[in-house]
């Protein structure tokens, strides 16, 4: 087999066949194929797609690349949970310990973030001491012991993933469906659980612009998942305006803990709920909202997350410490009306600006700054009341002030944010 | 600038600019951008096309990657010759002495053979002793002395354009317009000559299977031939079925000797008389029909490629020896009638498993072995007349036969063979 012919076959709109797609990946992840034919063929898929036939066995080859993770020895239903990236996203760190004080495991890994969205992995490392690199041992031991962890990505997980999308990332064809596809769901399927919840951002801040194409990727992780045994519901999920208040590692971390003292934002705990649902449902329990609110009420849910914390190096202190920051610069109204726009890729690219994120892969951030919005879409607001306020260490760039100005329209006519557009898979 | 921002532009089929096109090329040649990156930009270019003004700079980019050679030492308008390829292409082995004989200077840089396609390089090397790897200083003064040499494309003429081509060939990104007009416009204007005849062939054994996309490539390149002030005429022609008679190395130069000799295929030397015609035009001159068949009846063209040939390192008797060779298998009509169809790309490729041709790049050739044709399409024959005949030096695989039985067709009607289809720039 050459692999030029694979190219060519794939640059005709054809079929590659199971053995082809083995091929591709058993030899690439050997360095026998040169990463100059790879972007090709990936530039043709870009062009071209991939059936889900094609799909579902690119993921598959790309799982036995490297290890499945066996989470056998936990008891239950092990359901995972993965967001497609956006800004403000601090899902995670409310879901897990809201499913873990059920008593329902979750052993989750997560990655850092990129460009204006950001990375689980990057929140919880703004907690002091927090370890999120535990070998694959001590990440189920934990779950056995404490109901939850939360590490980064394994390097032994879908290696062949890690590799693709280092070249996509260079050659601009990231923006692939069937590509994006079978890199999540390689990842999903490797790490071992028995059901996976994707959350599908669709909207600015999104990696998704249009409900079309969010709803084709949704459709086919649900059957990519299915079509290996697990359990798969995907939330198309809006993100046109940034989800809860805070942009920033740090600053996301103390709006989680706000949620799971029950003093969160509301549309925010209301979609977390939403998504601790279908979590629950999943996993084949059955838990009344009631039960959910009270284990915010309560304090279990906190508990877990302290639970984590300290179990992973980091403390209750480190947990809830404010933001080590120089300044605070508030955003105020120039004029009356409603918030009909909070564009969440122009605050989170103003979020990047001020350190909280990566421009490139290497880029150090500076886990401390960010934005915390004080209104959301919907909300009435007067002259001169704060829209927002920066949390900075250094000069803030004209470029930040910029981005802000476009993010934010005061209108007329009261516009109601909605956060589950649809359920694919139920 | 970030290549990668490059890689997008195109890849959302947007228009590079000059300076993105020189950044490009410059920086690859410095071996600053990887060729994942720029394989990558091919499969793009691929899709979503180049604009004539965006070939135009890539051409020059690639010209201005090397050295330009300075024919100005040479009288009178210099004309250069190319051809896209084909299968028993030798007229340049006949073209360039017959135009030397009136006194008209050519110097002319050619390539090699890849696949079913031949090459004048390989075919002079089938001529014991020829050297094709002149200096630049020992190519001109050949001209000036003897009024044409036959070499090797220099190394220093456009190296873009073959670290480029080595990339397409591996990647699947040969077969795009604009990248085969500027590959070949750039080696051509970078070997200096004042005025270029393009001979770009169409059919089963040419790089153009039709005839729209071939009239494409030709205006393209006669457009960017003018822009840089060359005089540029192309000329489409049937590459259905072979050049001539012979296919192979050694066969085919004796053909070369046979039409300058006045004794070859009428077909292929009335279609060298029209090449011969157009090349005199941009050479500016006026010559006459009769006066070029002389050539050919008082010797005086054939002794042009005895001199070439003694110069470069060769002899006359090397130049005539027939092809040392095992065996000869001739192959007979089964049936009456016309040849309607002698496929050229399956002749080709039979040839080529003789041993005629490369599979690759780095396989060694046998410059003896062959197909000579008995019959030509619109020949009428009977059963057990000779079709053709195979120079044989190894067992002969089944898959030529194969070839052969498929390339060949008798029918009831009357084909006639066309060289020149049209002529376009004139």
């Amino acid at each position: 087999m050459r692999f030029v012919d694979l190219i060519e076959k794939k640059r005709n709109g054809k079929e590659l066949s199971k053995q082809e797609i083995d091929f591709w990946i058993k030899a690439y992840v050997a360095g026998k194929i040169p990463d100059y034919q790879v972007s090709a063929l990936l530039m043709a898929i870009y062009f071209k797609g991939m059936s889900i036939k094609e799909t579902a066995n690119l993921t598959l080859a790309m799982v036995d690349s490297g290890q499945r993770l066996d989470l056998s020895q936990l008891a239950g239903i092990k359901v995972d949970k993965h967001s497609t990236g956006g800004v403000g996203d601090k899902v995670t760190l409310v879901l897990i310990p809201l499913i873990a004080s059920l008593g329902i495991p979750v052993a989750k890994m997560s990655g850092r973030g990129l460009g204006h969205t950001g990375g689980t992995i990057d929140k919880l490392e703004s907690i002091d001491g927090l370890q999120v690199e535990l070998s694959i041992e001590q990440f189920i031991q934990q779950v056995q012991e404490i109901g939850l962890s939360v590490v980064g990505q394994s390097n032994d997980l879908a290696p062949a993933d890690k590799l693709l999308y280092a070249l996509r990332d260079v050659t601009a064809t990231v923006e692939s469906i069937p590509l994006i596809a079978s890199s999540i769901m390689s990842k999903k399927i490797a790490a071992g659980s028995d059901a996976i919840l994707l959350d599908v951002t669709v909207g600015s801040g999104a990696f998704m612009k249009d409900l079309t194409n969010a709803r084709t990727l949704a459709e086919m992780m649900v059957q990519l998942g299915r079509n290996v045994g697990r359990k798969t519901i995907a939330v198309l999920t809006d993100m046109n305006e940034p989800l809860g208040l805070a942009i920033g590692n740090r600053l996301e971390v103390l709006e989680a803990v706000d949620v799971l003292k029950n003093k969160g934002d509301v549309g925010l705990t209301e979609f977390i709920l939403d998504l601790a649902e279908l979590m629950i449902q999943l996993a084949g329990e059955e838990v009344s909202r009631a039960l959910l609110r009270d284990n915010l009420a309560n304090g279990q849910a906190y508990q877990k997350l302290v639970d984590l914390v300290t179990r992973q190096g980091g403390s209750e202190a480190s947990l809830i410490r404010p933001a080590k920051i120089h300044q605070t610069i508030e955003i105020k109204a120039k004029s009356e009306g409603f918030i009909t726009k909070l564009d969440a890729l122009e605050l989170g690219k103003a979020a990047m600006l001020l350190g909280a994120g990566r421009k490139t892969k290497d880029d150090l951030i500076d886990y401390e700054v960010g934005i915390v919005l004080a209104k959301k879409v919907g909300d009435f607001v007067k002259i001169d009341d704060v829209l927002l306020t920066l949390y900075v260490n250094q000069d803030t760039a004209a470029e930040v002030y910029q981005l802000i100005n476009q993010a934010i329209t005061i209108g007329k006519i009261q516009k109601q944010a909605q956060s589950i557009i649809e359920v694919i898979g139920l």
